[in-house]
């Protein structure tokens, strides 16, 4: 089923960098038009003053108030750019009243309720709802999304490494206990508020390791793995997630590490990944003897994976890397719509960075 | 008059830096289709392995020879995206045989040959032809370019200046004896060519001033604004341009400081650009109190403008930014193609810069 | 005279760049021992908690209150970290008791009390400690400074553009009627604070001009500059002064462009700065025909000098560039304690930069 | 004992990044004096005309021919700073005739020839000086290395996994058999050739790994591990070592991944390292709960530590950091020189910062 009608669109968060990342790819989009843009602090404001980068008539949009009302009225499509919990109750209003939704923020994407609220520290309001939100994750959950009006947009960090690992825990190549996933982030990812953490004479010419496997993305990895290991219960995969800040504005590059787990050559492991993403539009796995870097999808909504093999200890290591705002958040949050309303996967979605 | 058949596309110097800008862009301009990419030490490879961040089929291609005969045989447009002077006889060439021809060096952009000459240190082959070709700057030549087969697409240093300088000095405001353009550019203004000069090491963390008054971009400024001066004959501009290296890939930014030659408010001065630039696609003039920054535009086709002035010394401040390659480059290109072939000016040129 | 004591050293706003820098330095100056370190938000704090870089002993430090009579009691010397107007009326205190005085604010730096009103917007409340404070450039003032007790530390921007034109200036070389002083900074120059500005997601890979003609320290090079221009009565130099923030996090490399007064080659120029700077340890011109980076001074104390000329126009060149918290701050600081007490004038002070 | 005499020190391969960082730092250490700067393309050449920012009287020296002879006449310290094998001879028959040699490459790091020879690709023309050569990290050969006459400066890479593992591998508190190292590095630690690797354009905005469980410094790791591990023949761990490559000049933080033997707590680790490197001056193990950034320690001998743990998979998460021309290099050769010759260790070697 093909939604031919225009969707229109309501950004609730509009001022942080994903909603201004998502206003830029709806507004390009042919099947989108964005009529309600909100801000919390910002409502009253023009995007042209938060963000002067933006020509008109970007720039003359003035933000209203964060209220599911007035979206509701203008919109077909709520899309919630805020943190998590602070939406959690509007998502599900919109829901109710049957708008589609899309989260931005982790409140729907973890189906297990006790490790969302252990992680997030805060009770959920809405666990009922958490069987219908698809995890937007296409490559995954594809049919799913299909006709779904509840889109929880995965996190950035677990999209670049479920996708690195998934076939070969799909396949039973690797053992389940022992995956580490080590990633690079860009400084974006912690979004545009100030703070010693995103002071350009603080982080440029350096990297740090933070939140060492106690990172909120590491529950996500856990179920999406563990939901795909042949046999599982979904309760068996424990990734030793570790996080680190990098100067560099976009991208995020993960390395997995996972045990062998039988014998096997890394050219019959690149066999398994390049039938599982035969016919993926946005996962691009370089050939064997390659390995991606973020510059090469920065700015696209591409996962671009690589593959290689320590031979001495029987260990795969893949490589996964994603734009932090695009695959990782807001081109995501289009790949979906576009999969939800049966118009063609990559409509209004770059495929080929700027280089250099 | 429109064309409406797709113009098919050659690209010769498609591994350079400008050459796989342009090819990105006409691969997915909907009245552009490439058809033959060519290199000089690079025929025989495949965009892929000299641009790993280039899915299929664009990694796929192979490049030819750089060959009039062939890219004539397969295209109608030839683009060259050469050095200056190895091109100068294929241009020619491909001119006389009747292809639409699009040089990205300064072989065709200077009407006087003897400037050229002493600039570029090497005799002009062709003088005959110096006045068939368009300035490729659509705000200054629209009506040369409509229509045209010859298009020399401006350097990227001139187009920052001349375009924050032609209000100013084609309505007499300001002095044309004191122009100064202090210019600072990203590093792939350089090129590709791994140098000292491109060493991550030695430019990271580093400013510095570079061919102080010498550079070949200078009589481009000053031709192109003399032919703007009231009562000019187009020799009496001579700006001090003085370029920097400056840590940033992408983004040039010209600081132009000029005498004021009357009494003028700044107001009065912006309402002059703000008419003069009124139906300009790609012109966007800041707000008065604010100024463009790089970053504003990367990526996109714009060039951006901020005006301010010195009052205790009489002196206006126009700042200008590009995309030194795109609307400092490639992407100048395409909009001169869409305005020769009638087609939307904007067809296929990035509007909205990614941020951050 | 030559004092041999150890100087006891207060530093008042040791949590700010600025007091950080003075503190590594003055830690391993001979002649110098750190007794009292005072913030204002962070009285109470371990300097190891806000600058994790620190080892011990350093990162043991306990924050004192910022208070006159503690630090007198502690210390010989009081070094004032603070913003412009928040120490005015404690340096003139700790002034008044005897102690030795370095202030890093701009408070004492003006002779005129106008235009220190005009500019900062705030009254002085000591204009008649205005003639006793030493302006802390040694190589214009080094007999005001020895033996002085108020040394005012100059702004990082004025040291760069005086040094750069004070030779042309004395020697009549260039009209006082026409100097532009275009200036570079890294991002460190806004201090700690973080803020969109220093966000380095807004500022990397970005360039912008800010504050164009109205900066703060704009005075101090009309002062400076005025003073030194022959038969001068220190008021017809107004720079155009326009600062511009870039993605570096240390140093600021000035351009600074003046009509020449008389027919005069370069290389006489030249000679004029080498007699002029034959003597100073830290003002180093580069060889004709070279022009200095940022990079190349950045963790020293030198101001590295380079000239052109546009001979087209008649206009001198003039590259000045500094690290903005050694020689354009707390490098100054040490060089004019170094100065003041006698000591070898490098004392303390880095001389060659890490490379690369 | 304690050589009082300055020793002369001649640089063989002064002009590569190793060269002149060693240059720095030996030309302002009290117990060396260089005498002799040579290079392999560059002789005849000053250090002025290749790095620009050296300030005379460094920038004065003319590089002499790569001659053991000539360097043997004019020093007693032979600094090799030339790629690996280019130097292996005269290594040999420097320290032959008496001299005092320090070698920057990998030629006399490994004691097993075998290994050497199938990483490197050569024959090793000296095995029997192997047994001779102390492998130059202090911490944990300082026996050997005072009163040596011949130093094998570590690796870069090696050094920052070797020290963050020591403790936790002498204690037998991780299993050998699953050890992780996962290493950031900047872009010097490429060298100064200009290649597309290090062209800025390139390398900015991304991070990518290379040389995946083959990088040459695996088995440096897999020695000094293994020598360390408790009943160890030395050759029993096998480290997954994957180095990248990331948008900075200077520093490598390598986040390394070990599975724990037993059970044990964090604060239980923590102790044990702060036993292992309670005396070592150059070793910084940050608080629990904090963990090193590289910019802690650019600039500096020293290197930084911090651990973690992932308590649901019971990892150790150990995190090093170096300057990979300072603790990783040329500082390592200075600490080392200090050891043989019985000066205090710490002489000539920054030890704080500059922030930021």
């Amino acid at each position: 089923m093909t939604t031919t009608d225009k969707q229109r669109i309501a950004i609730l968060g509009a001022s942080g960098y994903g909603g201004v990342e998502f206003l830029r790819l709806a507004w390009e989009h042919p099947n989108l038009e964005v009529t309600y843009c909100a801000g919390h602090t910002t409502a009253g404001e023009k995007m042209g003053e938060l963000y002067p980068h933006l020509p008109p008539p970007l720039a003359d949009i003035v933000l209203g108030p964060i209220d599911v009302g007035k979206a509701a009225e203008a919109a077909d499509v709520l899309v919630f750019c805020l943190p998590h919990s602070a939406g959690m109750d509007m998502v599900a209003e919109a829901y109710d009243i049957g708008k589609t939704v899309v989260d931005f923020s982790a409140d729907y994407r973890l189906k297990n309720v006790a490790e969302y609220e252990a992680y997030y520290e805060v009770a959920h309001t809405h666990p009922e709802l958490l069987p219908t939100a698809a995890y937007g994750l296409p490559e995954l959950h594809r049919e799913e999304i299909v006709g779904s009006r509840f889109i929880a947009v995965p996190g950035c960090y677990p999209t670049s490494v479920i996708l690195a690992l998934a076939p070969a825990v799909k396949h039973g190549l690797v053992s389940t206990g022992m995956i580490i996933a080590d990633s690079k982030s860009g400084v974006s990812g912690a979004g545009r508020k100030a703070s010693l953490t995103t002071h350009y004479s603080e982080v440029n010419e350096s990297i740090a390791a933070y939140k060492v496997a106690t990172h909120r993305h590491t529950p996500e990895m856990d179920q999406e793995l563990g939901d795909l290991a042949p046999g599982s219960e979904g309760d068996e995969i424990k990734v030793t997630f570790v996080p680190h800040l990098t100067p560099q504005i976009r991208g995020i590059l993960s390395t997995c590490y996972a045990q062998l787990a039988k014998e096997i050559s890394l050219a019959e492991v690149y066999e398994v990944y390049a039938d599982f993403y035969a016919d993926e539009p946005f996962v691009h796995l370089h050939p064997l003897g390659k390995l991606p870097a973020t510059k090469h999808i920065t700015g696209t909504n591409r996962c671009d994976i690589g593959l290689a093999m320590d031979e001495r200890s029987g260990k795969l290591v893949a490589v996964g890397t994603v734009d932090n705002l695009l695959k990782g958040l807001s081109g995501a949050a289009i790949q979906c719509l576009n999969v939800a309303y049966g118009w063609e996967e990559t409509t209004g979605l770059p495929m080929v960075s700027c280089w250099p």
